[in-house]
């Protein structure tokens, strides 16, 4: 199968590798044409428009910030369905709002095509490591024909419903990691100003009940100070703001995504929004007038 | 070194079976007799009282609720320091406000008794398996003569500081695992109401950054509807009073404790602080009217 790969970020760069490593060939795509460049050396070919990457490929692959970009890339002009041949495959690894997975799909639907969305987790190491997990919706047929790519980048790979399933799923993984970083941050922060080292804390309760990947991964940059992304705050504030467009739709009431968006809006206020979601420890250390910082 | 173990609760009984096990001889008492009596067929030595315990052993551990049982069993009529010896170490492992642990602790030096906190945590599962974390608080000479018998109940064992330091690590423990309960729980509910089996969401979301030992733990609990304790809600509101009370204390504000909070004041209001901490799920399903059990 030949593949098209749209969206070359800090995720996509490293998830095409992936695909490139694991022997496929990739034409590629993306707005801005360093990412291309880099990508041509490990053996990618250089895509003209999204329409192009698709007539060019059976399955077209998708990473991009939000709904609104994979509606333009998809459904507009030059766009992925411009140049899509009968029953293409499209993959949106995007994290978007579910309602819009499925607008999209019964677009790509009407013109003889099919759609997967799959969003990852896991940020950019398990991207470069291509373990992340991968969330998909869609057709269980669909899913089967293209399982082998979505492992070369994932170690997870789930079908978890129809088309939308796979970003409500992810919705409800960012919930979890937001909520797990401001918690960490607020027992870090709590545990520096009652006079315990945080490194001290982390160490001691990380084999407990309270242990986690986000603690694993989060509370040595926070030590540090190094809020290089990573995953940035600006999208955690996107899928935040689509998860509780989705629970009021729903009927899902979600009072602590609530709260952890109040935080990262002081985040983006004060210009950290381009850090790594690690940084909402700032917001915290604000409060307290304190930082966790090693000494 | 002869041993004396107060408080055989959910934790504390196989905590001393443990010990038991390890070959330490040690004599047990606790208010009501029937847990004095499985012991004994442990081979645990039936004590008559607190200060009887303390003058038979060289090192006390005490297993408690709250602030006020650990001042009563220690300081109070019949209590460790009647029977102490001069030279005795107290270990106090329950779970209390650090502000406690020092004052209980300068009543033992005069005394000239020795005294640790050391807060578990990992619940019901860990104290059986003897692989609790242990947080330590006190001077290091005194941890370091007692650290195998700590390593007999636990398999993470840090001293984090002076007295009381081990309390102040255990409740930032406590703070992320309630968050983190409240997360998970806020997450499995939105999936649901959104249409995605809650079951799928775990299977596809705990390899990647959401992952934790909470969700492993509890999420199981969940869909089952099993909440038999485990970390009772009652318990677990004792912990957040405390840490809300040190954060106020200290100047550091804690907002999803606070939230997290009032959500278990509605499962006590409503009978379930009876149930493990994992019945906070109750409180979501209540908000968007379903539930998460496996079909």
């Amino acid at each position: 199968m030949k593949l098209g790969f749209i969206g070359l970020g800090i995720m996509g760069k490293p998830m095409c590798r992936n695909l490139l490593r694991a022997g496929y060939e990739v034409t590629v795509f993306n707005r801005s044409s360093g990412a291309m460049e880099e990508l041509r050396e490990d053996g990618a070919l250089p895509g003209a428009s999204s329409a192009d990457v698709a007539s060019k490929s059976d399955v077209v692959i998708t990473m991009l910030p939000n709904s609104p970009d994979v509606k333009d890339v998809i459904l507009g002009r030059n766009g992925v369905l411009e140049g899509a041949k009968r029953d293409l495959i499209i993959i949106d690894m995007s994290s978007i709002n579910p309602l819009a997975s499925q607008e999209v799909c019964a677009e790509a639907e009407k013109r003889g095509c099919y759609m997967l969305d799959a969003p990852v987790s896991g940020g950019e190491p398990k991207a470069i490591d291509g373990t992340l997990a991968i969330m998909v919706g869609g057709k269980e047929e669909i899913f089967q024909q293209v399982e082998p790519i979505l492992r070369a980048m994932g170690s997870s790979v789930r079908l978890c419903g129809g088309i939308g399933a796979g970003n409500t799923t992810k919705l409800a993984n960012q919930v979890i990691v937001a909520a797990n970083i401001a918690a960490l941050s607020e027992a870090l922060v709590l545990g520096r100003k009652a006079g315990v080292a945080p490194e001290i804390i982390f160490e001691a309760i990380r084999g407990g009940l309270a242990g986690s990947t986000v603690m694993n991964s989060k509370t040595p940059m926070m030590l540090d100070g190094d809020f290089d992304p990573g995953f940035r705050i600006a999208l955690h504030i996107k899928d935040l703001a689509n998860a509780l467009d989705v629970g009021h739709g729903v009927g899902a009431p979600l009072p602590l995504t609530a709260s952890v968006m109040e935080m990262m809006q002081w985040l983006r206020a004060n210009g950290f929004d381009q850090e790594d979601h690690s940084s909402l420890i700032r917001y915290y250390e604000n409060l307290a007038g304190t930082d966790i910082r090693r000494s």
